[in-house]
């Protein structure tokens, strides 16, 4: 039997792994970096995970993570248009679109997008309560601001289906040329796109 | 002020990020990743950090680590050679030449390689107690398994003036071409090594 770390460094570059995005290479950087960055610093992320358990709440409602006991502060700002929601595939994209100030309506998690190959069904989504809220709030649009891949445009196909016949009108993102680059930063798909989607000068 | 994460997620978010290789966006995708994939998931990596505190060691001779309580698997291994002592960086450069399967001897971590810029001096290193094992043992080759970068050369040169005065033979590791490629795939200052340390066929 060849020489390995002692059990528990084994086991904590398992859990380290296990990260998205994290390979066996960098999980045991990692945990040596915690082994000898001092023991508190370890202390500190395990605190952090432990409080996430306890004090962090996902909204029914939005599907947005808000602190424990608070109400959420998407779904009760009052200030938030309540006809529009727009979905997105996970909480992160809430913060890009609230970061380009563009939106002020409602926003629905769904918490992934369809997937076949990952065993992704809409049972694994947040697709119910999509159009219970879009039923109640009542909303008379919903927009679309899923990824542009092929599981994106499924994921909209399908929510396009499930939530026209609430007699919502259901939008997408546009697509077209991103800001700030020339034609030699775009792919023929993106090109193809700008074209068909070309709008007059104003 | 623009929405954010709830503060439990953001501290999570600091702690990824401050390990190594985890830029913010990584973090942040960590951090969701964490959320969405049940919260036994992070429970399971807090323990397994928590465990790294109590659990493990640091051998006061070799610098590699072991399970608390227990002898240290390499400095009590009496099949291996005591007279030559095999200096490393880090801990992960042990179970590296372990692999290799060429080497017997005694190894001894550094924990990091003299570098200015970064304000790492001897004193940040486990220079004195090489010093005091190479006496104790007593060894009579010290070997430099360090990187081939100028912060790794400049700590081979110091170690070399340190333990020279013990009386011992200091070595280092051959540089040259790695096994399995051509010489299409090695930089013009390996191929240089390669050719000053030519061997005759035999």
């Amino acid at each position: 039997m060849s020489l390995n770390y002692p059990a528990p460094i084994q086991r904590l570059i398992v859990q380290l792994k296990s990260l998205p995005g994290v390979g066996p290479r960098s999980a045991e950087r990692m945990a040596l970096w915690l082994l000898s960055a001092g023991r508190e610093r370890g202390g500190l992320l395990a605190d952090a995970l432990r409080a996430i358990e306890t004090e962090v709440v996902m909204c029914e409602d939005c599907g947005f993570y808000n602190e424990a006991g608070q109400a959420c502060l998407l779904c009760s700002n009052d200030k938030r248009q309540r006809h529009i929601v727009c979905v997105v595939e996970q909480a992160a994209d809430v913060l890009r679109l609230e970061r380009s100030r563009a939106y002020q309506g409602q926003y629905h998690v769904l918490g992934g997008k369809l997937s076949p190959l990952d065993n992704v069904t809409p049972e694994d989504l947040r697709m119910d309560s999509l159009e219970r809220r879009v039923a109640e709030l009542p909303a008379s649009e919903v927009i679309l601001a899923l990824g542009s891949d092929v599981e994106g445009e499924a994921t909209a196909n399908y929510i396009a289906d499930l939530v026209r016949p609430l007699g919502v009108a259901v939008t997408k993102l546009a697509q077209g040329m991103p800001a700030g680059g020339g034609l030699d930063h775009v792919d023929e798909l993106t090109l193809h796109h700008a074209l068909q989607g070309r709008r007059a000068m104003s």
